[in-house]
């Protein structure tokens, strides 16, 4: 039997009954990943598979780097076949890190490759991939088919332009992408010489001259705007805790002025400035009906010395273990009180926010829309079996299972769409283990019901897309 | 088969045999619950389901609100059966929730229906629990002779009179009910709106003219010394985290009168202030053998608009993440100085602190009494299945599960004596798992002597009531 | 069936398989524990059960405390026999906790003994393991003899002179016994009394005269050089949360004045001192190719009434929860850009640490040698079976698994040595259990690799020990 067989993560007949009535066949809504637009837009051919698997693929890069292969292998300038090589011969040391089993699922996947991947299967494996890769079934717009990928959602700057995405448009693409409005660089005050170049860019992009904060705010709102009109209806954040504190429109201008005068904004007003911008933010995508999702408490650019020769998103971040809730809370009681939290999809790094996050949900559930408020799915570093479980736990102890609007695949690369899969198999492994144990009603219908909820029909209910 | 049947939960025959010989027939001492004393008193008649099960359950709130309820089905005011109904449909979208395991099994345990809560079934259910509640089994004193509850604990106000106490003393009910000091207001000079009516109000229970700082704590002992009379020998906190600043006690008077005079006190003087109450808190509660509990870790109230609309403890609070360790290590320690900690049963809200509160426990284990310090039940949000095993397993690990007071129901309803039976299901199914694992010995003896004293026997031990 | 038999904690045929083929024979490799050098070099003779199992155990005090068992039978000055027999009355109430499996591990593995401990069994069990340490087996050598250990590494003072180390190494011993360096002392400048005397002995022993910071920072380097020649590739912190707040030299060199003169640095000023120092231990390790270890998170000497009485490292201490990853981030880059981060253990005390830690390591995994960074085996509280799972499972989701150097005991015990069978148990459970999932693939030569790494491979090819 090959590794990644039919039954793979289905413990019990119950689980691959409910999997394969109720989940397997769902489309998919990838409601937040990093995919380049560009490369959807031009549907990009890939030569070969460091391209499409390994180019961009900060995890696989850490556990190379881990297992002592050095940087030329992960980001350097080998030849690719010799990357891809170093990255067989990790492989095998990957055993019980997400990487083992995403690999074959992947190479299955794709190209049909039952191999376990090591540095013996290695050459074949490129092989057999590489002649796959000629057909248009592994191009973006043959693997979005393949997945049923009926929506996605990149991840873009306000400051950019969203071509890309009119072209993607006017492509006639079956599966709608729509890009998500990340206003990261907004809060850059601390580092004017990241500001500045960016607010020049938003101006630039929304064709105003951004002289005062209000500038700043009109220019912001002017791209929500041309957001919302390519289909955007999602926000994200990536912020390390919430930004809660008192923070007047004086304050906020004073802070803007500095930086833009190219001084940087010392922690505590750049914290102020930030909480002053949140609210902002958080009032565009109230008004328009908007999702905004938070992603917090990663721990970013670590290794200074590596991300200064390697860049930033390579590899070099970890979990930061701030206490979240306070601050949080704080942030989303005065939405509510200026008129109403928008949706929200609250996404943790370190998986002892689970509970705080998974309780606070409830807090601002005010039975307008069903799930108004969500719990993310497991998120980078939790992204695997233990976490998707963990995640799935906390979700269903403190809220309602029922409501979640399920897996994303938060990836930059078109090889990751089987995390759907998986996240289906976790899924209906543990609810029909339940089922045998007694712990849940034994009625497929009900619990199927639920998971077909969770795989398709709730994201597509709750998003408000324009078609 | 029924959902709710004989071996609910008990996965192997080990654990079905313990339950059986052990756990299922043992008492309950209910040591604390927020049962509304002048319901047992009155010996309620509840005129229909509502009034029993729905009335003030704010677990039952959140998830209706998740699911998209309008709130005046949950606390406004519709009809009670239209209330009952939305939670009916709310029921089925709650698998995974406790909440879906204790509406079947309290259905079962009071009324003796078997049917699952949902739209189609609601009038039915509706209709035979409104007959069933015409019976005097189900008023207040029948239920507490049905689940054989031995002793329970009411969570009071130092201002309360205990009147109704005194009332149900002198009823004869084979059930001893005890009030239990809950002096969360004299911490609030930061609030001197609430402070001041309840410092009059404690006054006049105490029959002490409160002028100064001493008075107050004069006040309060005599209470103390009240609530003893009446059998009481628990004490309990609600607190974010424990207080353990240095104060003199010229600095607490000064923010005594400060808050007197109207004017609120601010956030690092009124932790001082707090500081310096808990010692006098703790030595009331040393000097006379009682046991003092501190809950700690709730986040309450965080959605400001929601809680002026609707109150407080309706279903606005989550789980906080402050660092708890060091500061209620430094109030422990403070105490032991002064002259000995109390007994002490440590809760916390956040999973995350199991660990610390569990080890926390041993630094003040000082063999005069067998578990004198004891790290308590999985609390509010973690009353279910994971948390009551996580609970267990953080203590076993840690400390010595043996010499475990055990669980309590924490409710506001006589709807939860279920809880016992859930928690005994829990701890059985876990113990005959591992004596089948071979990590335990198999000795039925040994380990149902645990499940025994767990259940029963060690809160009869433990808690010193006069009778 | 005697409760510890030859599938303790294996579970599955294949859990059993890997156990027995890959695990069992291993050698030990025990690089971390707190042995007395003296009683090694002397191969102390214990005279009976007491000396060699309860002397020195905070663990076995702890639960017996929490029993209700009077100092006097931890800690005081009952009679041996008196002692045991107030330990084996407590065993019985302690399943559950490690100490009931470490316990009978142990009376088999050293003394052949399958009864189970209570006060009944006490009598036979000590007259018979009495009876057995009267052989030179169970005598230091031949324990270590007995459990194949390779190598151990003691932890010790810089101001230790290590003569006890010099005798060992005279003695022929097959196992080689290495000192750890570990300063704790030295970043003590808030506690005077404790600092100044630790200053004279750690001049006397490196035969400097130290009247400034630099001579200390000489005298330590002096040290670090004498615990090189001796072996010695390991040093050692333990800290409730990394230094890493920058700090001058002049600032250093003040602190320690102040400290000189008997002054008791304030805790601001004494953790930039601290930041000093620990950057400076670093490099020392840095330049010399050792590993440097950090203990995080460990509240110390909590009860100060049970201190003062009884001593430190009595069984005063609990988990701390203090937030640990930006702090170490910044040391560790601090590190990195002055030259290089050493080999690195890191251990945590807060289970909640688990995933911060993991990560954190892949942050500084350079490529440079396999398992560079290391997430320590579960320290302290952890060391039992859900903390070993749980350590394994962060490392194994986060990191490279196969890369491990494993476990240690960590103890002040000759009696420990089981540990690193239990572990391995624990180990292969769990792999075996994914096996027989499909969760990893039926391959035992690959997976039984990677328990021969984790056993014994990676341990001896990643310290680098002169022989």
């Amino acid at each position: 039997m090959p590794f990644i067989h039919d039954d793979f993560l289905l413990e019990t007949g119950t689980a691959r009954r409910l999997y394969r009535a109720h989940a397997a066949a769902q489309p998919i809504i990838d409601y937040h990943n990093h995919l380049p637009p560009r490369e959807i837009a031009e549907n990009r051919r890939f030569a070969n598979l460091w391209e499409i698997w390994l180019e961009g693929d900060h995890y696989k890069w850490r556990a190379m780097r881990a297992n002592g292969v050095p940087e030329r292998y992960c980001t350097g300038d080998a030849p690719p076949y010799e990357k891809f090589l170093a990255w067989a011969r990790t492989v095998p040391r990957c055993l019980r890190n997400p990487l083992y089993h995403w690999t074959h699922l992947e190479l299955v996947r794709y190209f049909g490759i039952h191999d376990l991947l090591d540095e013996a299967t290695a050459k074949s494996i490129w092989d057999r991939a590489n002649e796959r890769l000629r057909s248009d079934d592994l191009r973006p717009h043959g693997i979005l088919k393949t997945f049923d990928v009926r929506a996605l959602c990149t991840t873009d700057d306000p400051a950019d332009d969203l071509r890309w995405h009119q072209q993607i448009r006017a492509s006639g693409l079956a599966t709608r992408v729509y890009p998500t409005f990340r206003p990261d660089r907004a809060l850059d005050v601390h580092a004017p010489d990241i500001f500045n170049p960016w607010v020049d860019r938003l101006g630039a992009a929304a064709d105003v001259h951004v002289a005062r904060l209000g500038d700043l705010l009109d220019a912001l709102r002017r791209r929500h705007d041309a957001f919302h009109e390519a289909g955007g209806r999602l926000s994200d954040h990536g912020l390390p805790y919430c930004y809660a504190d008192p923070c007047t429109e004086a304050d906020a201008s004073a802070a803007f002025d500095h930086a833009r005068a190219g001084r940087a904004v010392d922690a505590a007003a750049a914290r102020r400035y930030a909480s002053f911008m949140m609210l902002f933010f958080g009032r565009l995508d109230a008004d328009k009906g908007w999702t905004k999702q938070l992603h917090l408490g990663a721990l970013r650019g670590v290794n200074t010395r590596a991300v200064q020769a390697v860049g930033r998103d390579t590899g070099f971040d970890s979990i930061g273990d701030w206490p979240q809730a306070a601050a949080l809370g704080a942030y989303l009681d005065r939405l509510e009180q200026q008129g109403g939290v928008p949706r929200k999809i609250l996404y943790n790094d370190n998986p002892a926010d689970n509970s705080p996050l998974a309780t606070m949900i409830g807090n601002f559930q005010d039975g307008s829309i069903p799930g108004k408020m969500q719990f993310g799915s497991a998120w980078w570093f939790l992204d695997q079996k233990d976490g998707i479980e963990q995640q799935i736990d906390a979700l269903s102890n403190a809220g309602v299972l029922a409501q979640f609007v399920g897996m994303l695949t938060d990836s930059r690369s078109f090889m990751s769409y089987p995390r759907h899969e998986y996240f289906r198999r976790v899924l209906c492994n543990l609810l029909g283990r339940e089922i045998d144990r007694g712990e849940l009603p034994a009625d497929d219908g009900l619990v199927g019901g639920l998971i077909e909820d969770v795989c398709f029909g709730n994201a597509r209910r709750y998003f408000q897309w324009p078609d």
